[in-house]
């Protein structure tokens, strides 16, 4: 063992949303990852030395885009493809809205042509747009690419407790993931909101993405900020089938958000319930702390994933993984 | 890829008290294990098409080993080297007493010295038990064997939860295992409760171990059936600490062992305190239903992590792992 200094891996973010923003404060005090790359809809950033969170999030809020960072940013309408070909990168975080549909698809397509390697994370919702990926495997793996799908909150932080606490079963008989989410403002997170609006009764994925911010907001109003949610369609289902762990019907998700309070309606936990050995049949549960924003729990996981994947990477095991397949690092 | 029947790993479990008669019940109904090895202190059973856990259990119970099972058994005094020499294992679960507390590596030695390849997995309990396997990591590497450790409840299941759990934070500040067991006839778990007692104040492993049954007997009288634990030498602290989540005097580990019922005094729990990036600070929870036992608990998780060991194992990654940095696999 030698006594080099490790360098950081070097971390881009696709997505300036709540989520994006959240991500560069989560990696600003780490001293293992290097936040250097980020991109929106209308320029991107790149710093090799690093990026400052609070100056990206003031150019974005106040000039519209990253792209208006000086000297770093830069305006593009092809500001992924523009940064891919640029910075120097060892793994993305696509923070990026999961609709459409095919976004996290399509951008890893992007990546593939472009001739990048690395670490890919994402914190994508539909068990539908995770299939879209698992179709992707082998060109990953041609690629030279190593991608962790699942990796926020749900799926992601409660999907690998669950796979983990199904251990003590001999057969999983539920695995019900319940949800509380409070943010103080919508707006701050609006792709996210129309992405929970789509699987209310009566909405799809189409509806929601067209709905104006004004449609929201009277959508919102008639149901005083809350949004009940069941029988979600979120891929905790296709990880914990693919991990061998139950058949995907017996995974439940939903929940409830508040959209214009930052207290958590409910705590979220995640309950597995299954048969023992002996014949006992018992329920293990998992619940996060009320004080743990979705920031928090999804950025957190994403990064520790991400630091797993470098190892994968480094050890030449690309394609596509199921982030249950994987134990997250602790990324300091 | 080929339809190719995948044959089911070969396990052999070394020790056959409590734990390991667990084991080899906890391996009957699965598919992807096959039990075909099993030694105790005088002897052995061995059989390649599988061995059959009542007929085992019988013939320890009623004739004092296994040795005496007809015809797979053999009688010795030898009997981890003379099972380690003769039959044909991917994978060894040591369910062996964690007294001496030299005794897991001294088998892991045993086992290199004999040329064995494959996959070890334990259910350890000593942090100092676990400092001598890790200084064992280039010999096991030299000798191609992948050895997880700490692959039991705790450290184990609610190690790697904790792990997990610890991705939400930027810095943790305390981790906290409250385990809670009931068992209705002491016993049955001679060691376990040897090794319980040699975390009371006032009593070491020396003392614990020279203990006669009516000892602790009269112990047990004393307390009405009651161990209380706090502080222990667990190994989840050193675990922790190695995947760079808090140093290790920030993990404790306590609990309420009813030696005079099957149900748990409290449920098993283990608490993740921290600071998230927004310096909130808060708690996740993971809580064990109360119907899993010590055992369901234990080989659940080991025979997971030894599914994953066997995946390492092919790759060619040999070495000493804290189970904390691989995400066991789901054994069905």
């Amino acid at each position: 063992m030698t006594n080099a200094v490790k360098q950081p891996l070097r971390v881009g973010v696709l997505g300036f949303g709540g989520l994006g923003q959240a991500a560069a404060r989560v990696l600003a005090p780490k001293q293992e990852l290097r936040w250097v790359a980020a991109a929106d809809r209308h320029g991107y950033a790149y710093d090799p030395a690093g990026l400052d969170a609070d100056r990206c999030r003031a150019a974005y809020r106040d000039r519209g885009s990253l792209g208006e960072l000086h000297p770093q940013g830069c305006r593009s309408d092809h500001s992924i493809a523009d940064l891919i070909a640029r910075a120097q990168v060892d793994g993305y975080f696509l923070a990026l809205p999961n609709l459409p549909n095919t976004f996290m698809a399509d951008v890893a397509r992007q990546l593939m042509q472009s001739g990048w390697r690395g670490v890919l994370v994402d914190a994508l919702k539909r068990t539908s747009a995770m299939e879209q990926l698992l179709a992707l495997h082998a060109d990953l793996q041609q690629a030279g690419i190593t991608y962790l799908t699942g990796c926020g909150a749900t799926p992601g932080l409660l999907t690998a407790v669950a796979a983990i606490a199904a251990q003590s079963y001999a057969e999983i008989h539920e695995v019900r993931i319940t949800f509380g989410v409070g943010i103080a403002n919508w707006e701050a997170y609006r792709a996210t909101i129309r992405e929970d609006i789509a699987h209310l009764p009566g909405y799809d994925v189409e509806m929601a993405q067209a709905m104006s911010d004004a449609e929201v907001t009277a959508l919102l109003d008639r149901t005083e900020g809350i949004l009940k949610l069941e029988n979600m369609e979120h891929a905790d289902d296709i990880m914990l089938e693919l991990a061998g762990i139950c058949p995907r019907d017996r995974v439940t998700v939903g929940g409830v958000v508040d959209t214009r309070n930052a207290k958590k309606p409910l705590s979220t936990n995640v309950q597995v319930t299954g048969r023992t050995f002996e014949g006992q049949r018992s329920t293990h549960t998992f619940t996060l702390g009320d004080e743990t924003s979705m920031a928090a729990n999804v950025c957190g996981p994403a990064f520790g994933y991400l630091k797993a994947g470098a190892a994968l990477h480094q050890r030449g095991q690309y394609g596509l993984f199921p982030a249950t397949a994987v134990m997250p690092q602790f990324a300091r």
